[in-house]
């Protein structure tokens, strides 16, 4: 079976481990191969060097060398380098770069400077990670720079500055009035992107942010056409439960678009092509649901609470997808 | 007393060192500033960043950072960074960069790209070592990217590859027949340097490598020049003892421009602007030396051992400057 899915950063991540986990505990599935469209839109340069969170995000925890606890970055890491360009009064400092991220966004920035494109780049990495040895091809949205700002109100007045400062330096607390993402009307999927979709046996939102994650990658012009037109089943995992993100800030960011923040009002924002929703069995009778979309509830809390729980929801999610009504 | 000194690495960096320890022990001379003139000539650019080995070593020698057993590098250095490129397959993996090293790497990177000067970063730099407190100013050579480049004979003919790779990954084992300077003749010295020269009290060379280190200083046009016209004496220190290099490949790079690796065949590089020039006791015997130029041997091994066997080498140099007739 051809999956594809978009994904942001950890929830995405952590989501689609548990796939690969219920895929390959399945004979019948274990061939499958995976296609991540990865959201570029949190891109960010920082010291000179370029830095794909989400896509690093994705590689490293599918790869097996994420810090676990915090879900992202790397396990076991140092924070040399980033000590000494604090020493030298360089800014910015709220964003925690170990030693060994630094390298993959070294190598990144080199091989841009080379004239590879991200998508040419995201391979090379996920090569190291032992990625396509196991089905799995991580491809960024768009090989375009593409960068989320978000317009917050000051005391000086509107004030637009990027995502990762609003998101990591001011933890999402300060209102997003709205979301501005630079480059992104100009931005052409990058190649495989629509392809995958048209050629897809299943397509798979997990609990990634609406708005920041999956909202961007639906903002690439074509991607959400080539959704509406695949013939193949689509289905997400909500990612609220009773109303509340299941991580990260996502309620935040409905409030910036003037959605409210619950599962039925997400399934809302896909509604011109998701065809099945999983949601929190507490979420079922919380609707309305929009027309046509089959709603069921998981068999447990909607949280990944580990791997293992990761692989009951992704599991629970294929199955959705084989028998969802298209 | 207003003090210039040109500098390669690790051993001029040494003798510069024990030249503030002897300044500092002297209540006469404490109050004297050390400006250097640093060799850029071994800057390389890796992994996409501009590194300046040289500049490095006398920042880190002099700012009390330096691995002392190594003389480059830093102290409790890691190399998380570099083991992560060598995991995604970058190249080269010759050249050993720390975790803490790159971060001055990354500063001086991401500084160049926002304009700034190789000067201006040095001063940066040298702030955050307390440099500027300690009356030590350290001046890039040039501001124009200059990269000594060594012409070796392989199989298939001759061939010309980076100084550091040379030096380096080939120990200057490769017989050398010339080194190739790409940029120097169209160099300016940079700000400072001349002026610096022409309002010294004195001007010293440490006994730094006198083809790839000084000789690389003597050849940014109009430095020679300034040496040969300012009223202060000049006076150096032998790198070879014995006929052979204290440390570094003195020798391999004496014999590609055709000059014995002797202490009087230095000084004969040198004739046209040196007044002193202090050799090792083993050595003084062994010219003949140039005429005019006042040779003194050291009392003792000219060899710094230890930063106090630098700083009485330095000592002896001072005294030499402040003795000799110019």
């Amino acid at each position: 079976m051809k999956i594809v899915a978009l994904a942001g950063g950890v929830g995405g991540a952590r989501f689609l481990r548990g796939l690969r986990d219920a895929l390959d505990a399945d004979p019948g599935l274990a061939h499958s191969t995976l296609t991540v469209i990865a959201n570029t839109g949190d891109d960010i340069t920082l010291f000179g060097l370029r830095v794909s969170p989400d896509v690093d995000t994705l590689l490293y925890t599918l790869g097996g060398g994420i810090d676990e606890a915090q879900g992202w970055g790397r396990a076991e890491e140092s924070f040399a380098v980033q000590g000494e360009l604090a020493a030298y009064g360089v800014q910015p400092q709220w964003f925690a770069l170990g030693d060994k991220d630094f390298g993959t966004h070294i190598a990144r920035s080199l091989w841009l400077g080379h004239g590879l494109t991200p998508t040419e780049i995201t391979a090379r990495l996920a090569e190291r990670w032992g990625l396509p040895g196991r089905g799995i091809t991580i491809l960024p949205m768009t090989d375009a720079p593409v960068e989320t700002h978000v317009v917050v109100e000051r005391a000086g007045g509107p004030e637009a500055i990027h995502f990762q400062q609003w998101w990591v330096a001011e933890r999402a607390e300060t209102r997003a009035e709205k979301f501005v993402v630079a480059g992104l009307d100009r931005a052409t999927p990058a190649p495989g992107v629509l392809e995958a979709i048209g050629a897809a046996d299943l397509v798979l939102l997990p609990p990634s942010n609406p708005v920041v994650s999956i909202g961007i990658i639906l903002g690439v012009p074509g991607v959400r056409e080539a959704l509406r037109g695949t013939p193949a089943p689509i289905v997400g995992v909500a990612p609220l439960i009773g109303g509340r993100p299941v991580r990260g800030h996502a309620d935040a960011c409905l409030r910036a678009i003037g959605v409210d923040s619950t599962a039925a009002a997400v399934a809302g924002l896909y509604a011109d092509f998701l065809d099945g929703w999983l949601v929190d069995p507490g979420d079922l009778e919380s609707g309305p649901y929009p027309d046509g979309m089959q709603v069921i509830a998981h068999d447990g809390p909607l949280l990944m609470s580990d791997r293992q729980a990761a692989a009951r929801i992704a599991r629970a999610s294929l199955d959705l997808g084989l028998s969802v009504n298209v």
